[in-house]
C-alpha cells in the first residue's frame, strides 16, 4: 500500500468500459459510455457520432423541448433498468465551472453522461508546537454513500444556485456546527480533478479545497445525521492511515494528500512527489 | 493577456516538431526529435523504432562502451552543427527523480534528447497586516540565458550529486546571500512539470517550489553576478505583472501563480482555476 494508491482509486477506470467524448452543439460537457450510446441513438434529439465523438444537438429556440426530451429519456432508462436515486434535481451543465448553462439536467443522469460534477472539502486543522493536527469526521454509518468512512470536517457537492462559499459556509454549519466567522476564514488552497468510474458511468469531477485553521479550543459538534462523529489526528498518523488503508472516502484521501504536499509533509524526497500532483490534476 | 498565457508559454510546443517517446533498455527516459533520430541512427549503439517509440539498448556491462559512444555521437553533432554550450558536465540519466542512474550524459545533450531536468526556486515572501509581498529578483543583463528576466529570490538547476535541500541553501547564498540558517526554514510547497520546446528539442522539467517565510527587515543582498538587483512587490502588483507581460521568465512566472493559487491569491472563481492547475502539472 502507498499513497499513490489513492491516487489510483481516485482515478479508477473500468477495463471494459469505453468512452466517447460528449458534445452539445460543439462544446465538450462529458463523456459517454459506448453501451449507454445504443440507447440513445432511438431518442428524439439529434446526435452525430464520428471519431470517437458524440455531438448533440439542438437549436437554441427549443432548449426546452431537447430538456424535456433527454429528461423523458432518462426516466424510462431508469424505470427500464430498474435503477433507483432519482433526485428531482436539475443541475446546470457547462463546458466549465463558471461557465454559461448549456441544458439543465436531472442531477441522477450525470454519471451517464459522464458530466463534471463539483464540490468543496474543507480541511479543519490545528496547528501547534508538535505540528499540525487535522479534525476527521467519520460518516455516519447510515448514510447511503460511503457509511463508516473518514471524510474532511466538512464537504458536500456543490448545489445548483449557490456559490463555493455559500456552500461551504452551509456544509460547516450543517455536518461540524461551525460558526460562520469562523467558517468565512476559510482560505481557497487547491482544487483536485480526477476520472472515477463507477457502473453506471464515469465521474470527471472536481473538489475545491479550503484550508481552515481553527483555534486550538474549538470541538466541532455533529449537527444533522450525516456524521457519526470526530476525531483530531496528528497528520503522521493520519498519513500512514490514508497509505495503508483504505479507511478514508476515496476522494476525501486525495484531499489530505494534497495538503499535506502543500503544508510541506509531503516532500520531494518521496519517490511519487510527482506522480501524486500530476494524479489530482487530470486534465479535462 | 492572461494567467493562462504564462502556463501556455511554459508548455509551449513547436507546431512544426515532432517527438517519438524515448526508451533505454525498455525504460522511458525522454522525447526525441524525428530529425535528430536520422542521425543517431547511423550511430554505433542499437537503437529499434516501432510505434512512435524509440528504444536505445546495451547491455548493463557495456555501460561505459555505452556512454562513450553517446558523447562522442554530441561532440560530432555539436562540431557538425557548430554549436556551442558544451559543460563537459556529466548529468545522470533515470526513468524519474530520485531513481537509479541509467548512464551518465553530457548536459548540454539533455534537450536533444527530450531528458527531464530538475530546478528548485524559492519564493522569498513577507506577510504582513497588509498582505504577503514576495522579493523578487532581476536576472543580471550579461546572464546568457533570460538577462533581466525577473525570477524568485533565489533560485537553479539541480546540479549532479546535490541533493534539493543542499542546492537550495547554496543558491539562497550565492544569490541573495541569504544564511544558511535562515534558508533552512524553507518549506517543500509542491512541484510544477510542463514541456518546454527549444529549438534543440523538448524540455520536459521539473520545479520543486519552497516558501520562506522572511523576517519583514530581512534584505535580499546581491551576491554574485547572476543577479541584478531585488524588489519587494505586493502580491497584486506581482499577479498583474504576471497576467500581462513577459518580464518574468517563463518558468519563474508559472512559479509565482502557483504561490498564488496555495495562498488563496487566485480563488476558484477565477475562470481559469482548473486549467492554470492542470497545466502546471503535466504528466510524465
Amino acid at each position: 500500500m502507498a499513497l499513490l494508491d489513492r491516487i489510483d482509486d481516485v482515478n479508477r477506470r473500468l477495463p471494459h468500459r469505453r468512452y466517447y467524448r460528449l458534445y452539445a452543439n460543439h462544446q465538450a460537457i462529458g463523456w459517454l459510455d459506448t453501451q449507454l450510446l445504443d440507447e440513445l441513438d432511438s431518442a428524439l434529439f439529434t446526435i452525430t457520432t464520428q471519431k470517437q465523438r458524440v455531438d448533440i444537438r439542438f437549436a437554441p429556440a427549443q432548449r426546452q423541448v431537447f430538456e424535456s426530451r433527454i429528461e423523458q429519456f432518462f426516466r424510462r432508462y431508469f424505470a427500464k433498468h430498474q435503477l433507483t436515486g432519482w433526485r428531482d434535481e436539475h443541475y446546470a451543465v457547462a463546458t466549465g465551472f463558471g461557465q454559461n448553462t448549456l441544458f439543465l439536467l436531472e442531477r441522477a443522469a450525470l454519471s451517464f453522461l459522464g458530466i463534471r460534477g463539483y464540490g468543496v472539502h474543507i480541511n479543519g486543522y490545528v496547528e501547534g508546537k508538535d505540528g499540525i493536527a487535522m479534525w476527521i469526521g467519520k460518516r455516519a454509518l447510515n448514510k447511503p454513500t460511503f457509511p463508516g468512512k473518514l471524510d474532511q470536517i466538512a464537504a458536500g457537492g456543490l448545489p445548483y444556485n449557490l456559490s463555493l462559499r455559500e456552500n461551504l459556509i452551509k456544509e460547516c454549519h450543517e455536518e461540524a456546527s461551525i460558526p460562520r466567522q469562523l467558517a468565512e476564514k476559510a482560505q481557497a488552497v487547491s482544487a483536485i480533478s480526477y476520472y472515477y468510474d463507477l457502473p453506471i458511468g464515469i465521474r470527471p469531477d472536481v473538489i475545491f479545497n479550503y484550508d481552515l485553521r481553527l483555534p486550538a479550543d474549538f470541538i466541532p459538534q455533529v449537527n444533522d445525521d450525516e456524521v457519526d462523529s470526530f476525531h483530531l489526528y496528528p497528520m503522521d498518523e493520519l498519513l500512514a492511515m490514508v497509505a495503508n488503508t483504505q479507511a478514508f472516502k476515496f476522494n476525501s484521501a486525495v484531499v489530505i494528500i494534497d495538503f499535506a504536499i502543500r503544508h510541506g509533509l509531503i516532500t520531494p524526497e518521496h519517490p511519487d512527489y510527482l506522480a501524486l500532483q500530476a494524479g489530482m490534476h487530470q486534465q479535462w
